[in-house]
């Protein structure tokens, strides 16, 4: 027995995900009866394949504390994937060779729904292997679109970060509208699903505030959109936009494409705030514009502490389960329920969530398109509760210094490609 | 004696305006052997053209006292200016009813240079008629660009901000850069004064970071500006960009020109940060970008402690020398020392201050002009020192209601422009 354990983590970071890296490592090196080494990969599943492996054991512990507080992925992540083993059987050799070198017991990854196939695959491949290798997802991402799970790691603070700068930005918006700014654009991530959209509706608690919300799970109409813009800045004086940047025009194409290529294939959207601006302005409305854009999701100063505890939880149990002989399995969060906020941790097959993508249920978007409903509010309002600093010295955030060691390496440079 | 006090707020606001509204209004309200009612007027200078002003005496302590941490102008700010007293006679004759009519003792004027002009004409008008009228300004800019005070407060929350989300996104933009995002790009305000770029060098303690800052005190150079970028990728795997808004070219004319027209003549600024994003993409980096726009004034929860005190101080500090029978002044912060930061409160005349705008000096930009030096730090560190989160509740900041209510109008309708 005694195994090594390899974490990696994989996709668009978060505030939370070191959070999860924190309990994967806590918990494993609390229980030598069952592991040896803990690992971390370097750049995801890139660095098992590269044989980058960093090497925990001589980490202090107050240095692995550090990562519940600090934001972005300590070790790299990763935009790659792996390929089909009958096409890209070299990949799978690779794997099989750095497990094996290293003595990997168990595989952790962290990430959403294309990591999580990427999870599946590794799985599949060492069943038809027969290798005794435990695999574990840990979910993550703020896009909040894995399924079976009641949110993902990353998504109640994002989601709180948004409803709280809308909320301050409100205010703003608000005192300078008798003479100046009638309206203020912000540009949220969520190239198919709103959540982030959905997530400045909490800013305001009344039923049709100053707040259009342009959601990727709506065509967008230009004329209806100005349409209740120009209700809202008449009736209120003002009003603030939050527009997704996966918006869709009405020939279901992205609004905004500023670069058609990345590694994952994946168009990288941006640049819908400063076209809804422009069409504000178009009303005579003198508009401000902004884009969150990685704030969003590395303001670990305004993480919400249901969200680092969740990350830290989905972590420790991603060991406690391949300790109880689990697999191929994602650690998921149920809801027991609304209020008080009560959920707990269980397991669903890899396979079964791989590579899906939840949008924002019509549930919860308001009749009009434009706005969340009761019941987006019951979903949302638990994920953000609580606050949870990292520490602050001199005026500023302290972060885990993240000074690890590579393992030296066992085996010849590698030179295939992901 | 005991004639009333007019407050009002002018200009762009911060997130700790509100904070000098408050010292004002509990402080005169302590003194009612010096001060009758305490109105605030609605939407700056306007509101007193219009005669709306509010009144503040049935206001609860505890809702002015929550005043202290809400972000935006609670009273409406402006941007509209007076005009001269030879050429907009009419203007200043409604300032006399209005003040008279409301048994104005007090008058005191909360915003930046622009608004200090503002006040300046009025207590000039004020010596000219033999009015006896106290006018005094208390400072306000994100900018940082008013003379005679050690700094103005909305700025060093601002710093605090931009500081920590740039230390944070570096975090994130690490992690990323191995296979994906190798550059981003912040485009922060600042039209002729670099101070908030300036306050993205504290993110990091080194001396030559992964950081460039381009200052509207140094015209852009495109070409050594690629040059600088290529060798930090090529050195660190990733570089975060700082752009201010008002980032002047080679020929002198701003880079970035949304729209020509705004109440106060100024261009709207912006689209710096897509343009940056732009030319780096031309290197072949993939790169994301943001634009931070209205909330690095509103982000109250991220405000420095030493910016709060100082705000509510210098409010505060307004009554006092109105008691005092100062006029005519500014309250300005002077510096008593670095390291611990030891500060005073001290009175400058209104016409030494009225509409000079200080850049960052020559001193605090490193000599590549892309970074800044040690007495930059020495002076802007002080500033972000300390947090003071506003009250959380369900997740969100509270902040003040703002249920004021409008002053009887003893006067006839106002039909002149500002």
């Amino acid at each position: 027995m005694s195994h090594n354990v390899l974490y990696a983590q994989s996709g668009g970071v978060t505030a939370v995900i070191n959070a999860s890296a924190c309990g994967v490592i806590e918990t494993a090196q609390r229980h030598p009866e069952y592991f040896g080494k803990v690992f971390a990969a370097r750049d995801g599943i890139l660095g098992i394949l590269r044989e980058e492996l960093y090497d925990l054991s001589g980490v202090s512990p107050a240095e692995i504390a550090a990562l519940r507080h600090t934001p972005g992925g300590a070790f790299g992540s990763c935009r790659a994937d792996l390929g089909e083993p009958d096409t890209h059987p070299a990949q799978y050799e690779r794997l099989l060779d750095v497990i094996q070198a290293h003595d990997i017991g168990t595989f952790i990854y962290n990430g959403g729904g294309g990591s999580m196939l990427t999870a599946a695959k590794v799985a599949r491949f060492a069943r038809a292997r027969n290798l005794d290798l435990t695999v574990i997802g840990v979910p993550k991402t703020i896009d909040n679109d894995l399924p079976m799970t009641d949110t993902s790691p990353g998504f109640g603070s994002a989601a709180k970060y948004i409803a709280t700068s809308v909320r301050e930005v409100a205010r703003d918006l608000a005192a300078m509208s008798g003479t100046s700014t009638k309206v203020f654009v912000l540009e949220v991530m969520g190239r198919h699903a709103g959540w982030l959209a959905a997530a400045a509706g909490l800013a305001f608690e009344t039923d049709d505030p100053p707040l259009l919300l342009l959601f990727p799970e709506r065509s967008f109409n230009p004329a209806d959109f100005l349409a209740a813009l120009q209700l809202r800045v008449q009736h209120y004086g003002c009003c603030i936009v939050i527009v997704a940047e996966g918006l869709l025009c009405a020939d279901g194409t992205f609004c905004a494409q500023e670069q058609t290529s990345s590694t994952f294939g994946h168009e990288q959207l941006g640049g819908m705030a400063p076209q809804i601006a422009a069409m504000s302005r178009g009303l005579g409305y003198k508009t401000h514009w902004a884009v969150s854009d990685y704030f969003q999701r590395s303001a670990r100063h305004l993480a919400s502490r249901v969200d680092v505890d969740q990350a830290y939880a989905c972590g420790a149990a991603a060991i406690t389960y391949a300790m109880a002989g689990q697999s191929d399995v994602m650690v998921a969060i149920e809801r027991l329920s609304d209020e008080p906020y009560l959920w707990s941790l269980g397991a669903v097959p890899l396979d079964d969530v791989a590579d899906v993508e939840l949008p924002v249920p019509p549930a919860y978007i308001r009749a009009d398109g434009y706005g969340i409903t009761d019941a987006a509010r019951r979903y949302m309002q638990p994920l953000i509760q609580g606050e949870d600093l990292p520490p602050f010295r001199n005026g500023l955030p302290v972060f885990a210094q993240l000074n690890f060691e590579l393992a030296v390496k066992r085996l010849p440079e590698w030179g295939g490609k992901p």
